[in-house]
């Protein structure tokens, strides 16, 4: 359930995953290895699929890494994107090799021949485009037209956006898919919102040099939200400082949090106060670590519950599918809204996970 | 700036603390100390308050740790609010010990008798009540309307939170503030959104057992986020089952990654991708760190960019106050869009240090 409708768009296949209309929001990241390493790079990959990636992209700066695409796809568990900038010619070995979707803006390609033969060689290969419009590559005039503060950096990235378009559809290349990145949030939203009112080309939506750790997953979860929130975007990525693998591991749960993807089972837990009584932290990580490493459950859709205290754990625990409500290092065990059982904190983890396997869902 | 207008509020009192209309949205937390142990509760208060807490609520289960609210009072250097179920003589004790808010349901506190009497002592002392409406302890009725699926969670809530303000009203009481929490992300923001609509007391907004770790961090970015963007919020809580300080510093990214309070230097930092050359993971983690020791500049508002590379680097870079765009284990320091000087990777940091030392802002 969406706050706001889903914004319409039509429908763009990157390999073997749908973007765009009413098809699942696609969750993707990008390798930070060197990808004329291919051993690591494909080792990451997999990291990236096995965590539920959709879609991984890769960077080619130059022929090299363009030479150790075709490995790279023909090994690689999902759909391959090709990172181009500057060297149209990258970007035709690119689909060569067999890449799902290419990342290029075609105004940095050079004259309008170069980008002929890129789309050209893009419809024969049925291979999507994706123009990724960035705060910090925007072309001269609309740069100096912000820092002027005649245009707003959103409205400015807007246009950049629709003015590669219609380089492509001049080339009667339609296969497009945009995103119009940003660091700071409101910026990225204008931008977004403006260029979905305008188009319905399918949306990859992202804040961009997010930040580390904690301050890159805060600012993607509110920057990321508030636009799917307003029905906003057909894909996702979520940029960290970081390992890849993170970027799709906070990716999912934004999603789930929305109710937008089911992943899982879903663990909700009490922030814990004076009332206190029981380790609410050590069991909800304890489940959650068991969970995540038990095949025949951590595909289940259900929500479980761990709650601190008689003020709202039995509300709370009975409105889950499991849950736990504690008093003195002790607690009850909920089925569906109904008293199970009395557990020790010691037991509670495996008396839970014992329910979920039980659960019919 | 905020995506959409702020929902207008009145503005209410907590100790010297102006919460709704148009004053800064606070941050607030919740120790999770037994309250009875006063020296490890004003422990945590102090942390809370040096991370920049606004507010600090405590649990009072009972008279010994209402007995402890004097003292906690006196010595807290930021507003207390006195946390209280199903007891209406522990309110009155909290109320006489000097406490800027009270959190207690109206409904649970027994006849109306019990319900004049608080609110008369609350009025005579200028204290402010917080209504706190949670999902997992809904009346009765309401619940089980929720259960036949009659009226949704939000509604419900929303429901709930209004008769328990009409209770205070008939006792002419007035200085309300209200909360109506659900684990559920879509479900809080419908709660939260019918009530803007039906009342002006300022609202208190979070995420309830949004769970440990990373997945409480999302869900909260992405539910207070949300709300923020929708002009509703006057002061939030970030539930988190773990210590209440991070509570602080999470809730502070919130509002800062919306633009709707400074807290001092910003940095962003690009996701790193096969073309970085240098270790910006490094440099901006060991940025963040000197940054936040060092007292003559953690309270300078500003944006830092730390960039790895050629593409968006410089004009990422550019933009921000002070920017590093990298090279092959070097990098460009900017000024204010301007070039200032090339520095080794090893240097980047105090540099940069030194560049914001020189910041006029």
């Amino acid at each position: 359930m969406l706050f706001r409708k889903r914004h319409h768009t039509k429908v763009v296949e990157i390999g073997n995953v749908s973007v765009g209309g009413t098809n699942f929001i696609s969750v993707q990241s990008m390798t930070n290895t060197d990808t004329r390493n291919t051993v690591e790079t494909l080792e990451q990959i997999n990291k990236i699929h096995k965590l539920g990636g959709d879609i991984v992209r890769v960077a080619v700066p130059d022929i090299q890494a363009a030479e150790s695409l075709p490995e790279i796809v023909d090994n690689s568990p999902i759909p391959v994107v090709a990172d181009i900038h500057f060297d149209y010619r990258l970007a035709l070995k690119a689909i060569e090799a067999g890449i799902a979707k290419l990342r290029i803006n075609p105004g940095n390609i050079g004259d309008k021949k170069n980008v002929e033969i890129v789309a050209n060689a893009a419809i024969e290969k049925n291979v999507p485009i994706r123009i990724g419009v960035n705060a910090g590559s925007l072309e001269n005039e609309l740069a100096q037209a912000v820092r002027e503060k005649r245009i707003s950096l959103g409205e400015a990235m807007c246009r950049s956006a629709l003015a590669q378009a219609a380089i492509l559809e001049a080339c009667d290349f339609h296969d497009i898919i945009i995103s119009v990145k940003a660091s700071h949030i409101p910026d990225t939203f204008k931008a977004y919102k403006t260029l979905a009112e305008a188009c319905d080309y399918p949306l990859h939506i992202g804040i961009t040099e997010a930040g580390s750790a904690n301050t890159g997953i805060i600012k993607s979860a509110v920057g990321i939200g508030t636009l799917l929130a307003e029905g906003i975007g057909d894909t996702i990525r979520v940029s960290l400082t970081g390992p890849p693998e993170e970027e799709i591991v906070v990716g999912r749960k934004i999603l789930q949090s929305l109710d937008l993807r089911p992943y899982g089972p879903e663990i909700i837990s009490c922030p814990t106060c004076g009332r206190t009584e029981v380790d609410v932290l050590r069991i909800s990580e304890e489940l959650e670590e068991k969970l995540k490493n038990d095949k025949t459950i951590n595909k289940k859709n259900c929500k479980i519950a761990v709650m601190g205290c008689v003020v709202n754990g039995p509300g709370e625990a009975g409105s889950a599918d499991i849950g736990f409500a504690g008093g003195k290092d002790c607690g009850i065990i909920f089925r569906n809204g109904k008293k199970i059982c009395k557990v020790s904190a010691g037991e509670a983890v495996d008396k839970l996970i014992e329910e979920i396997r039980a659960l019919d869902v």
